[in-house]
């Protein structure tokens, strides 16, 4: 069966099990105090050009958002995000679990957008009865979007110059950040995105780990984040598990030489589809592309390639996302080819 | 100052404050444990046709809404509502300090219509992550609603229908119900609502009481309901101040008979609105209207009378509340109408 | 039915039902933006001695604590307190329901001791892993205590230098405030708390008013705390009700002398027991003594009093509440002796 | 550096890592819906005898700790636990994180003894106001303890009896479940815990895995568990890791094979030990030990060999654990004898 459900269907790039491998029966002290975290989150650190902030390696994107996002919000705080917004939709409320209502904005294509944002800041404030409603304390975006999107420099700095206006914090879910820092119209890179925002993360689940998100507060960390991570039970007793796989991530540019493969793999997918005739429902710069396929169709490429719905199907046409990853290969994508253009025909 | 504000501008009906005052130096167990609060709760049950329910007497709406809600979720489900609900809005976030999503839907002039919540909950299923989203556990209608709009019987029962086939409690926050139920053209009263709903309450706050709100559970109370409001800050030491009030609210018929002069008051409002060609922004059978009014004008009236601004003043003309109560006086609507007249031309 | 089972068996001073008669149909604005709200506020923190302080008017004691914890702790901070410590115990869970761990510490005689203090605060840092603990973060002591005993004006010196060393907070529950300010071996006052700690609250509803704690951040109260007194439900829409009632105790001195009152009669009550030799569990010099009574006489008591059974009953002999309040008449403690005297022999 | 501290310094037992790499490439569903999760989750509830029960992967202990009691206790609801309960002491608040009070009970040696347990509900249902109160709704046990000790059958069985007459879940922490039973005194295995308990885990961290505990729910578990584990952050995208490493765990009796070798080690550590004339602070039939050194020896010892200390050092002499594990070897239990006669002489 032919996967493109995701960018998480293989496990790990070959030079991270070899890593572990290498590793595997040093004796190392726990909870992230072992020499390869250590290592792992100084190169973090180098590589956003931000010695001084503080680095976290936690495991999955969902426990991510909710305990980064547990520490930058006060009890009476919420968190903006666009409507589509993972957490406002995919985490099971795992916010909302904290305490803290996700406020959400019409996004345009997956993005956030610096006008919809001050709308909504300046109604809110201007408002008589605020102080009985949610404070806005944080804006989360993701970053690329779960639309596969991306924001340009201008926009994000148009953000931030918004949350700093209104003393927000700006975090950003960089689960797939890789997908959209490896873009060849990618107009910004781990520096300046460290001093655009409070919080991001440069997702490791996504693009080649096995599990991993590695946390950066590019002005250092809230008070006793330790703690909350622990608290949290986002705390691995081996954090050498994460540790070795963002030092070896983030050695030789691995990080970034995966998600290139992935997008030169994108670029082959979206020309298929349009070979193929394919409508698109959003294409995008990253490794996730959005296409409009008849039911019949989806129902015979169903037998042959896995892929994902996208919300609940349509009478007669549905949308479905094809996702490609650091280990999509060549041969995928021709077999992709057949089985589609078999399905459609 | 003349003060149309709320309905909460006043103290208490006169019958509550000498009820008050004549059993004040009986020595009372605490809790609710006294013979008043046991008599009203009686009284409520019987009035709603259920004396197998269970009756509650807590302090105000915000508090009501969250502790009910706590009580009828469990930690992975949210409540629905209309994007209006005073839980979406007003209540400075209290459902999610209790873990939970509020789920809002596009409300119509502030009420949860069947189609929208059916729309949602068969699109929910049909989607194939469903599972890693909040799960919808409750439905929450405000009555009369935010906007002083009424639910049908039929618009009811289209709902409870939804909730029984979906397995979803229905809740019903009647901070004002007395202003509903007392219309001449209302459709349902006290039982009927207690049939069709799990849980709802009789608004004491806003309808002559100096605070309390009757929480009805028609077929019984969740375990431990008790310790749930202790736990929520709810429980009142000196449970005789919501007791005797309640007790005093259900004899002789005073909860209605203040919620009708409300309304009559309210029918000379809407026309003396009328008479000065003012425009209706939301025209509604409760006490409370809504109309626009000149930026200009707004600034005259402020000088005599108080209103409530709605959302964000408009650049020219503003949305404003206009509420009348039990304590409304024709004396008081002769003022208001020199002064709108002074104001307008 | 004598009834000396707490200090919240009757209603309220008739100074405060007349002062809520006289200003009944007064039309004010709600949520504590009326005059007798912000009178009450402005005596309150003028006999505080910190006018630059903030004060809040809630509703009732567990809600206060609960509340005003949850804005002075960090989410991943405890709050410490003694064993017997109301909201270790009698609070329903309302402080881990905020997300807060009670660490309680042994205590003596109801008093957190500086030296139980110290020791812990030394053991935690001194522990390599206490950053897999729950961080301390504030101090929680009642005053008087929870056994009716009352701190030194030193002892309180030496929790509160402790507090500023180790970077707490120290929030002091005053529910019975009065009982033991009023006490004539009492060596501090309003200022000199006001000095000592981060917040407290002089209680109302067990000293006279119908409902009501009024919270004092001496020091200013944490950012956004009105939204956070709406987020728990703590906010009356009728503000005035609790903002007359403090207005009134704040007169005169009515808080003071309705205090002075009740400890003039547990001085009597005191006596009583003496007289008939019944064995105290714990004398106190505030309005709550502990006695131990043979369970036979308890059962015959009970036919004509009520009292407060403590923790669960003993085998032979059980130890029993007896309270005093403003409202405690001397033919109510001469009936009381007749009662008692016949069930001892 | 020799490492004793803990049973987690290695990484995963060889057949762990060179199953991750045979697999590593096929293309898998995420979320535990590959074929190796489910195949794991058949085998555990094939060796725990239950197979109608459910069994679900998460990452550690203290996320499984917190997840499974979220979904056993209702909010009103806490936990019981020994004093020296984990969740008591080393997660930081996780369960408090979760709204839930962690009720301790004086433990002896680490256990919660049934005599203890049943004081501590008889004497809470005696109480008249046990309303007022946490509620108790489980029972967390460790097996083995925090301090290597462990529970006998008929303990346990007295504990379910307790857990059943009063209405509460039995939840056992498994964390380090395999040092328990493969024991040659131990005198239950997993069919037998499976029948005495509600939820339990089968710890995988500690006992050769990268990471993973399977929790397993012999009567089914609690509804939308699935959800509750997503918004608790612990879904692993990529569940083949846990999915994996159990599937490999539960083949050939690798699991207990692990163990059983960590077992017999910590035989040789005692003998170590006592050939030195070490005081035992607690000795144990698991892998923890327990004992007593002079605070000079351990300076001394800490140059060459790493350990845990327990609590806060004393004055002269301080209570330290050793740990041994599946990785544990001969060579590294002479060194230590080595090094701790040059340290005691």
């Amino acid at each position: 069966m032919l996967n493109f459900a995701s960018d998480y269907t293989e496990g790990a790039l070959p030079e991270i099990l070899e890593a572990l491998l290498r590793t595997n029966l040093e004796q190392l002290p726990g909870y992230g105090d072992d020499v390869y975290s250590k290592r792992a989150k100084e190169k973090i650190l180098k590589a956003c050009g931000c010695p001084d902030g503080d680095a976290f390696l936690l495991v999955g994107g969902t426990q991510t958002n909710s305990t980064v996002l547990a520490s930058l919000l006060m009890p009476y705080e919420g968190v903006i995000c666009a409507d589509t917004g993972h957490i406002a939709c995919h985490e099971a409320g795992a916010i909302e679990h904290q305490g803290h209502k996700v406020i959400t904005l019409p996004g345009k294509d997956g993005l956030l957008l610096p006008g919809e944002l001050e709308h909504y800041l300046t109604s809110f404030y201007a408002d008589d009865t605020y102080t009985h409603m949610v404070q806005p304390g944080a804006v989360y975006i993701s970053y690329p979007t779960e639309w596969g999107t991306v924001y340009s420099l201008d926009q994000l700095k148009a953000l931030r110059s918004l949350t700093e206006k209104y003393h927000l914090k700006l975090f950003v879910d960089g689960a797939r950040l890789g997908y959209a820092l490896a873009g060849p119209s990618c107009d910004l890179d781990l520096p300046v995105l460290a001093v655009l925002c409070d919080a991001f993360y440069i997702g490791g689940t996504k693009v080649g780990a096995l599990c991993g998100e590695a946390v950066v507060f590019p002005k250092g960390a809230p008070r006793s984040f330790f703690t909350t991570v622990k608290q949290n039970g986002a705390l691995l007793a081996k954090g050498r598990l994460t540790g070795v796989q963002f030092d070896t991530l983030l050695t030789d540019d691995l990080y970034m030489r995966a998600a290139r493969h992935a997008l030169n793999m994108a670029e082959e997918l979206k020309q298929l589809f349009r070979d193929e005739g394919v409508d698109f429902f959003m294409e995008t710069p990253t490794n996730q592309q959005f296409v409009t396929l008849p039911n019949p169709a989806l129902e015979k490429l169903k037998e042959h390639v896995l892929f994902s719905m996208w919300g609940a199907p349509g009478e007669e046409k549905s949308v479905v996302r094809f996702c490609t990853s650091w280990a999509t290969t060549k041969e995928q994508l021709e077999s992709l080819r057949e089985y589609l253009h078999a399905a459609l025909h």
